[in-house]
């Protein structure tokens, strides 16, 4: 696979890496707003700078990976499926339904392999969790716990480009909550709270959170997020079902153990995002070429991203309002 | 102190165990209304068997210990007030609001030391997670998760009487939750389903619900209970704050560990409430003895138990009605 | 059983304690050569004080627990065998094989009851692993590992009465090593150092030390032993087979956990055997009472202490000629 | 750095991966006895086939890694040294203390980098307890265990070219103990015993062992071996110290936990050394360049390789005659 890179900032150099180091993807360039980016992460991966139009001209550029800025991801995604280009897109394909929507019109009249990145149905041991429920190891799930923390809350001045914290870091539990139920959410309870930095508060958005969802038949899921946790990036996953319980805990950088007067001490999860998941980041890359390669779908695709953004402006509405929302009303 | 044990059920067993073995206490003896159940205890024990009547009217006795059936409590709480005994009573003082009231009136007339059996302060794990939070060893409390899982259903009989999950089960989380969180709770939002035995939910209950809570200054807390676990009795908490979190994990038998070609296993939790808190009725005994001796007040009180159940009554009325219920709703 | 205690020092305390609360115990008085040691541990448990001889002669007692110094042991353990009271002795019975010997020779003349003080066999969590290797959970056991740290060194004037390190200490690990490779011992390698304080060196011991054992049929077993652990007391066991291996690990007062800036911590060991073997001191009393009533033998006999005892002084001879010693040259 | 790979069996491969990521390698090219393995791991790699002659003979190679058969690697250190190539060889460079001897006087002749495979030392668990201990968290070292088992016995067939369990397996051990004790063996007793496999013994080796090293100073290691472990592969580290001690636990693939009615069960250790030092063999090879560009020895180097046979050689005379060796018997 002939593949452009688009964005070259954090997540971009990520990405660009595990190209780097993937058997089957040879990197045609990087495009970035920023030409020195581009050059600087190019000349690292022995790469070119391309100009994004290029891209979508060039016929021997089979896929781009989009990893720019947020605003920018619907038109690049459109462009591409118009291009017969396959697409590995950062989410969100927009922070609004109504472009969401319209991206999604683009592809169904364009039909490519389109993937959405949602790393983390690509860790390998929530996918490990995920094949254990599908395969009756806890009978019938019941009950759904995810907790997600980041290490430290982000400038304040990120929450409004961010959408705000259910759009931008809870939309990951959104799409894990649909992925292992497994089945409509009927309903939503969403609540949040400035707790830790007021200058979050005071941009309108909340660092913490807490939020039931219901299923269709009734099963319950909680989400707990918070902007900071002081002991690292805490990523857990509990499922509860009639014969048993699964629970992912959060992954160290070793397993190494001291005991000393003041306790028996093991290590802090790993800090970030980037270390956490990077199996699942080249395991994503796996999943894509092979959907592509394949002709079936990726294991996240367009309309995740939709559903998982319904579920955020559901959350929002809740929240706002102080009531439990359901799904219906989200269209 | 001279104590009387009204109720030689199951729970007036393990209390009369924590009766022998204490040594300030001296057993006067039992009342139950059935007098066969009454002998055998009192003869385990050592004890005579009293009538309820003769305990209230004998000035050597100074305390009593209400174990009997839930419609019972509130009127024999009244009677050992009225004549002056210390009472430790177990919880609740009764099912609905207005009868739990009036008990607390004629406590209010006739002060005397009143503890009821919330058990779980009294758990060592749990006393010294509480203890870690006023310590200020986890910073700013900002939200509490709760899971309460019993081993399995009662009969669906039995759920009439208990008056439901949230003022039998849960009534047990929401003392806990006003314990740690140590502030009025502002708000709630609960869900329930029925998952596990249709009969439950004929009988009008659920056997599966998740509550939010939220506080006057806006922490959160999560609590999450099923009336079957597959793997026994689940106990646990999780506090979290600006500077740490705390869990209190679940408790075993023994530490002991095997690994062979099916894995690590590790026992499972104890089995019920019986085994889980064996300590802490103790500790509760202790608690209750040196309240009545120091002219204090016990861990927890009626006051406590009416705070509990308001809380209670708040979930109910949010279930039914599907929506967020402030707690100044409830009186 | 109407038992009388002979000792009121440190041990004597918690067996005195253990007698008051067990249902089927008598406690008929307490002996110690020091008069006022003796009354207030006979107050405390509303027992009287005895002469020892009075003890031996007294036709109502039944049963004698040995908890004297250890020089006094086989004296004792003589009068009550000829006496015909069962006995419960405190190990060793005494610190030379000839006078152990002699001791079990007047046993073997007056057959009554004798359970000695091997308190470990009685864990739950030790009797929860040797049921696991007898049940066949790990096929054929191959190796044994035994790790047995003090929390603190003794002052080294102690080392004189003790008999050392191997008779002090380890003298528990050759039991467990009997115990559960259930097979003659063939051959012993005790290395052993000074590292903790010199002071014990000088007194002519160690306080650091590993031992190697060999059966009969080739099985291994190491024992790490140190008078010394910074984070309380150490004692683990693990079990190696053909089918899977058993770990008995540590236990704490409670399963509180903490995370922060500097990592996961959890609650050291329990800190000394007081804690750690509290509920082995109420089980061997049990057993103690159950096999005199059924005319069994105890769990832990005579014959095992001097077993263990041979085995303390091959290790002396290993480590002094620096050697491996075969069982047969100690006699 | 320009480097040919000398050898195409199991560990040759997992090289070539390693070379193939590595940013600062060129793979020169691969050599085999067997042409057929040569040309399909040089293809996966997109490298050539060199004849080795052809190797020693090129001034454009940096460097060899000898991944060969055992009785070649002495060779090849030599013609690599005598052709002033950096070399990284696997263990061990002979089987026996006179061919090492002269391989290191060829290497003193002829200085060049030469790192030897122990690739435990660069395992990041086992680097950061190592970094512990010199940072001075345990206080003094005073004890050591090191535990190693393999998930299956090996072929009868395969001991006679291994060298046997000391110098095949055990060599490992005997190279962590002198890294982390950073202090002269003085003594060893070895202990051994055939239990898993028949054959192995009938081949006059051994499957199980126990070890005890005796530093100069006193210190005190052990080692514990099997052939076979039901429940994968074994590796862990006690590292017991005046203020603490250190643990190094197993490293699993996920942290996936699942609670049902059997038991709470973790996932077993990864399944041999490929997965668990995957890690060290990146890391090993980092080292190797490093070295290399700035002229400094290796982690571990070819005298290492020397004493840790040196080890396996009293280790094996102490098992034969059933007593305690002095290392200064081995010359």
């Amino acid at each position: 696979m002939k593949l452009a890179l688009i964005g070259a900032g954090r997540i971009g150099k990520v990405h660009a890496a595990a190209i780097a180091a993937h058997p089957e993807i040879v990197l045609a360039g990087v495009c970035d707003h920023d030409p020195a980016a581009a050059r600087r992460l190019a000349e690292t991966h022995d790469g070119q700078v391309l100009a994004v139009d290029a891209v979508f001209d060039d016929a021997e550029i089979d896929a781009v990976l989009i990893a720019s800025s947020t605003p920018t991801h619907a038109d690049y995604l459109e462009c591409a499926a118009r291009a017969g280009k396959a697409i590995l897109c950062e989410k969100p394909i927009a922070l609004d339904l109504t472009r969401t929507r319209e991206a999604l019109a683009v592809l169904a009249a364009h039909p490519v392999t389109c993937a959405l990145g949602f790393n983390r149905r690509h860790d390998p041991q929530f996918a490990a969790l995920k094949q254990a429920i599908v395969e009756g190891r806890i009978g019938q799930l019941e009950t759904l716990t995810l907790i997600s923390r980041d290490p430290s809350p982000p400038p304040a001045e990120y929450v409004d480009a961010s959408g705000g914290l259910f759009r931008d870091m809870t939309i990951h539990d959104f799409d894990m909550a649909r992925w292992l139920l497994d089945e409509p959410i009927h309903a939503i309870h969403a609540e949040g709270a400035c707790l830790i930095d007021p200058a979050i508060g005071a941009a309108g958005d909340i660092d913490t959170a807490m939020i039931t969802l219901v299923t269709a038949s009734g099963r319950l899921c909680h989400i707990d997020n918070s902007r900071r946790a002081s002991y690292g990036y805490d990523q857990r996953i509990e499922a509860f079902g009639s014969l048993g319980m699964l629970q992912a805990q959060n992954e160290t950088e070793t397993r190494l153990r001291f005991a000393g007067a003041a306790g028996q001490v093991e290590e802090n999860p790993q800090p970030f995002f980037l270390e956490r998941y990077a199996r699942a980041y080249r395991r994503e890359l796996d999943d894509f070429v092979a959907s592509w390669r394949e002709g079936r779908s990726p294991l996240a695709g367009a309309e995740d991203g939709l559903q998982a953004l319904r579920l955020a402006s559901a959350a929002d509405l809740s929240r706002r309002e102080g009531r439990r929302v359901a799904l219906s009303e989200i269209d």
